[in-house]
């Protein structure tokens, strides 16, 4: 709880926020056939549990995400969740109503069980030895945690991206579990150029001198060169072709040409940054079980390769949004999903908002993206929601 | 001149033929301010120059392009010149009535003076001392090139992608010698996403630790890790989404996932190997080179920036021609082009070919593309043309 008066931040926003662990002690079986016997989880939870039990709200991280969505973890933090201009009191997802859970996936690197934390077995980090996860162990595990949380059915379930990827996840694997899904900037599974993209950022890592077969920690290094590669490609995709025109477009540093490989343009500084600037807060191994937990989602793929029939079993109502300018999951992968659904009679609203960012534009606080949200998740309370 | 019953290639093939070096032995001031006292060139010509000298084709290519444009260089070489499919007897580039000449730039890695050539001042390879060349300094090689052939003017000059950007650079820098510019699958200049895509194939081959510095070949190492990636990543850019979606879709090695790093999808194999034999024939340095003489062009900038000025001065009549798939270089990127030349009052043609593979499009067979081709360049050599 906070109180607005004894910190800087403003009022829409949660304030001070505290991650907590949870620990899962039952056994989770992956979909790689090992088990895990426990695994850790960080969590932030903002808002409160209503008695009913009925106005939990999970948010689930894309690719780079944590379990620190909203809020701020001291009064000198300048640096708010990653969803914060969508979550707090009075932003669409209102925690005045809602009682919102965000964690870190398992195989994350914030602080949940993942390579870079300790093998009980081995007393050393796990490294390469973390199994690689997916999309649907991501949901078994957030199953857990509701079960830990006491919430035997969320009023919806969030996340755009690769965080879109679990929504679907969860409304097909746990049916009774989830009221709605809002799956954001998603796809039913990756096309063969987003995988393209993901294998040369693997091979990025997994070739740099320091990646050590993945066991860098116990070299005192990190993948650097490699990770940092890895990022500055991503942020290719996550950004529509005009918004790097409109951004940088031929900006240089300096008028004269150098005629050198330092930074000429605008835009190669800009992504300089961004991947060195991601080496510093994130791990190597993380980033290389996160591709392919994305890589291998393909909910379709046990249910004969037809997604509307993998929907069948579904019982949420579904919210589906696209971005206009957004290639790396462009709408026409929305509208697949949206198509399964239809065939599969289930009620699903779609929304294409326009944009101009690319992708990330998911998590800016587009005025006409917000007040969808706003609206249909403000009637998910509602009797019959 | 090949006889067709003595080999064992097609008939509309130029058959086997022999790349010579020429020696140009005048001063080359570069843009970046610096002299080559003199420079090699590889060359390769097919057909005959005619009595008027009136029929000479300039083939400009690409980023990993060379002087080996068409016919084979023995009776048992199964790889034919990059552009076979264009050039030889009755094909679009029709070596029964024209002569093509086609040479490996400055700069690059096929036995023209570059960064793997020995500097005769210091008796290594240049390697990093290797001036960065502008497509502006290879239009003045290429000039040199048609001084030391006997041509004052050629009958056309073409290229695709990069090739392209020569085209344009010719008709601008020396109006008087070309009657015919021929600019396929290029653009204006590069945009901010072109320029991030080079920028990380240039950090991936700079940060390779086999790179040293670009003095590799003293090291016995290449920086292949670096260069692969790079490939890769190109690759990527140079097939439409849709075109991996038809060859590769999402078809796996195998029926199960391996859930560890090794080749899982087809698209994966494909792209690793386009990278690895890549590494085994192009040269790092030259790789970095071509990349920044893409990013530096830009023939409006000493025009104040305006296209159509710099296009004034051109005399030639110009055919664009772009590809629908395309997204490296998108048809609104030859649409500038086009529209730049006709407020310049320049004679132009613009043909749109609908096509599937993406950027690569423009080394294909297409037969609505070769019918524009050969349509354009058969009205060449008639009177007045």
């Amino acid at each position: 709880m906070n109180d607005p008066h004894s910190d800087p931040f403003p009022a829409d926003s949660v304030g001070i926020v505290e991650p907590r662990k949870i620990v899962i002690q039952r056994p989770l079986t992956l979909d790689c056939g090992r088990v895990l016997p426990r695994h850790e989880l960080m969590v932030e939870t903002y808002g409160s549990l209503n008695i009913a039990r009925s106005n939990a709200v999970l948010i689930c991280h894309a690719l780079s995400g944590d379990h620190h969505a909203a809020g701020y973890h001291s009064a000198d933090d300048r640096k708010p969740g990653w969803w914060e201009t969508c979550i707090g009191p009075g932003k669409p997802i209102d925690t005045n109503r809602f009682f919102v859970v965000a964690l870190n996936n398992l195989g994350g690197c914030r602080g949940s069980t993942g390579p870079s934390t300790l093998n009980l077995d081995t007393g050393k980090p796990w490294g390469p030895d973390f199994p690689i996860v997916t999309v649907r162990d991501w949901v078994r595990s957030q199953a857990m945690l509701a079960d830990e949380l006491g919430i035997a059915q969320w009023a919806t379930v969030i996340g755009g991206s690769l965080g879109g990827f679990q929504v679907l996840q969860w409304a097909i694997d746990y049916p009774a579990r989830i009221r709605h899904a809002v799956a954001i900037a998603a796809a039913p599974k990756l096309s063969a150029q987003n995988i393209a993209f993901n294998e040369i950022a693997r091979q990025a890592i997994l070739s740099d001198p320091e990646f050590h077969g993945g066991h860098f920690y116990e070299h005192g290094v990190v993948p650097s060169r490699g990770l940092k590669l890895a990022r500055m490609l991503g942020h290719i995709t996550y950004l529509s072709d005009e918004a790097m025109r409109a951004k940088f477009g031929r900006m240089q540093k300096s008028e004269q040409f150098s005629f050198n490989f330092d930074v000429e343009f605008e835009v190669e500084s800009y992504l300089r940054y961004q991947g060195q600037s991601f080496v510093e807060r994130f791990d190597a191994n993380t980033y290389l079980v996160m591709t392919k937990a994305l890589d291998y989602f393909d909910p379709a793929r046990e249910f004969g390769g037809d997604l509307s029939t993998a929907f069948r079993q579904a019982q949420a109502r579904f919210l589906v949004v696209a971005f206009t300018s957004d290639w790396r999951f462009s709408p026409a992968r929305s509208r697949e999903i949206v198509k399964a659904l239809v065939d599969a009679g289930r009620d699903v609203s779609y929304a294409l908002v326009d944009s101009q960012l690319g992708h990330d534009d998911f998590l800016m606080p587009l005025p006409e993206y917000h007040r969808i949200l706003r609206g249909y998740l403000s009637r998910t309370l509602e009797a019959g929601a």
